[in-house]
């Protein structure tokens, strides 16, 4: 099997198969960034735009670093300097970057569906590295990718999807791939934060974080992302948050030690307690490790299909 | 015939035969963009680095991405981070980073004469992109470039600058390249943004958008550029500006199709309708293609000097 | 002898023979960079993050120039655009960066300390690129490198540091440096710039700028500060700190025309008078360039520890 598309903008449309392919390819990323000299020529002469019109650091770095170890060239465009703001629109921006032959896009915008928009008017390469309620596939497939690896399968697992599911990219990218594994997805949070179209992802919704946690293999907690809620407060507080919703030691045991994800960055003290952020059942940082395993896979795999077209 | 200086300042300068030296060698690397592997090694071990004193985030790349393509170490700097803003001079600036055996700048600023008041001062190549009122020659030869590929030559041609000639360093390059090619050029504008000084260029002034585009081979369109008029209200209006000074459908027929051009980003539906700009008439993402292959020719040409020394 | 350590965070731990390591090894680079190709494939396939909690865009270039041409990959992060503002702890935010598997972070940020915070909490290697009122070890190797060139010996020579010393981290370093060559420092400056903890240098304190300079191998030059002191307006005011601190030409003369440094940038006017700062004596631009191949080798042989650990 294998993976035939000019873009990847979300997991919904993707088969087990595909996914699979695309966390088969990351696994010899993952060692060659293990060596000694992390490089290679795989997309040595094309040009790869990091197109963010949303800010994101530590998105960008993963993505920049992956293009440059794979030895193309990397740019970085951000909307905060760009001529968007000189009444550009978004297709035009992209045209304009696309004339001067770049390979690969990866787009972050605030807009849900914009990736998708992008890809439909543009002949390079589109990866989405997440657009507003959206996906944010690649972070998905790391998640995958994490679980697969430290529980040596994804059929039949138990995993607990824990805070604000319903403004979520990740929430969404990981429910519709795991979906297709046979992964018993189980949501919790906050009701203002649970998504009123829950039965879309055919998840159980918990009553509580005892309820949430219990019997999973994997725990995903989620950042609060006050950023998106518009509020000046933060409602639950975080005092409020971390009492109902948080993970801590006790709620770790009584789930019998599963795995520990967050996709970052983390409000520690909020989501997550200190000691469940830096205990034994952490993953954050090996999920920021394949992060960038992955990103090479897709790029690579990208641009061997814009080769063959 | 060969171009022999240390720098790019300006096309008013340069003879038709160094005109015609940048756009032959710039052939070569438009090729070499269509390849799979869009690289060469000229400025491998070369420092290039942008120094954008005023913002331009579209030439930034397109030099950027020439650099890279080029095999250059590239290096972006952009005077909001700078220590320009602690009180340090602009030659102060520049001499550090010369001092660090830089090759080549490649400036924007918002001050006319700053590319040769910079040049003048350092022993690196400077190519200016885009002073004050000034110029703005790697625009001026793309566009050179881009009615050549089409028509087959530059002599005798008839060519209609609209817009806002007054603050456009485009329109200024443009003018002085093209009148040493025996070029036909019209001008046409609001009244506020035509140059006092038009008699300078020894151009023709249109009497209105009918007389301006009639017979010609080529329209090149300007942005109005707001943020140079420091009016917060646009005068004209937009809808104005559409109706006395905006290409459209019926007056494209009433030129008999000539090439559109415009140097972007597009204000659609002021300057230039949507129907228009990606009618089939419109080179507008042809000028941002060979806008790197200029840039490539320009840095290519400005090392080879620099080794020549 | 040779540098063992995993870090470079500071001068004051440093044997001479280390300091001296440092310097030999940035012969060869400084003559790399006068080479027509400028580029050595030390740090090929290593990834080189210059993390800049505080900006600096004349260090990190000098440090992105560095990187590139040993042939890393180098990429910038600012905390202006970082998750740090999305509340993520320091070394979250550093531990996130290391787990994409880079190799050093030159680190700039405004806490003193904060370097060696973070070293003690990664395997990565860290450089402190400045530290708050702490270090900024590779502009001391620098000066050092610089003074050396010219005078052909460091051990007794006599140093003046005039101006803010007790906020200047670079000060700082040079003195802990120059001390272990026996160079006797010689410190001014206004009485509020002057450390309280005079003694902790064991610096003789100069009377006023005639007998600060008497008799000096080198003068170096610090900048005022403005933006570490809080205050609105400046005290001393610029032609009161010129009079009785600046550096002009009547007090070369009498100091027998010594080196002449500073770090940058030059306040012209204010700590140095143009005809000095452009005149024979100035080494300003020469530790520019040394500071390339400081950094160079600084980057080089805590690789090279990295190889070995």
């Amino acid at each position: 099997m294998t993976y035939k598309h000019k873009d990847l903008l979300g997991l919904r449309e993707l088969s087990k198969d595909e996914i699979l392919y695309f966390l088969d390819s990351a696994v010899k990323f993952k060692e060659l960034n293990l060596k000694s000299v992390k490089k290679s020529d795989a997309l040595r002469g094309k040009t790869v735009i990091n197109a963010f019109f949303e800010n994101s650091t530590r998105t960008r770095i993963s993505f920049e670093t992956a293009a440059k170890r794979l030895g193309a060239d990397a740019i970085n465009f951000s909307a905060s300097q760009s001529s968007t703001k000189k009444g550009e629109t978004l297709i035009d921006t992209i045209h304009n970057m696309e004339a001067m032959k770049t390979d690969i896009f990866v787009v972050r915008h605030e807009c849900s569906g914009s990736a998708k928009f992008i890809a439909d008017n543009s002949d390079a390469s589109i990866v989405n590295a997440g657009d507003g309620l959206g996906e944010h596939p690649t972070q998905g497939l790391l998640d995958l990718f994490t679980i697969r690896e430290h529980k040596g399968k994804l059929e039949g697992l138990n995993v607990a999807i824990i805070g604000d599911i319903e403004h979520s990219r990740v929430a969404r990218s990981d429910i519709f791939a795991m979906k297709k594994f046979g992964i018993n997805v189980k949501l919790f949070g906050p009701a203002m934060m649970m998504p009123n179209r829950a039965d879309v992802f055919e998840c159980e919704i918990a009553k509580n974080m005892e309820d949430a946690v219990r019997d999973s293999d994997a725990i995903i907690m989620l950042r609060v992302q006050l950023e998106r809620q518009g509020l000046s407060t933060p409602f639950p507080s975080n005092r409020e948050y971390s009492k109902f919703f948080g993970l801590n030691k006790k709620r770790l045991e009584l789930a019998n030690y599963p795995l520990v994800m967050h996709p970052g960055p983390i409000n520690r003290g909020v989501e997550l307690n200190s000691d469940v952020a830096d205990g034994k059942c952490s993953l954050v940082l090996n999920q920021v490790e394949n992060g960038v395993a992955i990103r090479m896979a897709v790029l690579d795999i990208l641009n061997k299909n814009r080769e063959n077209l």
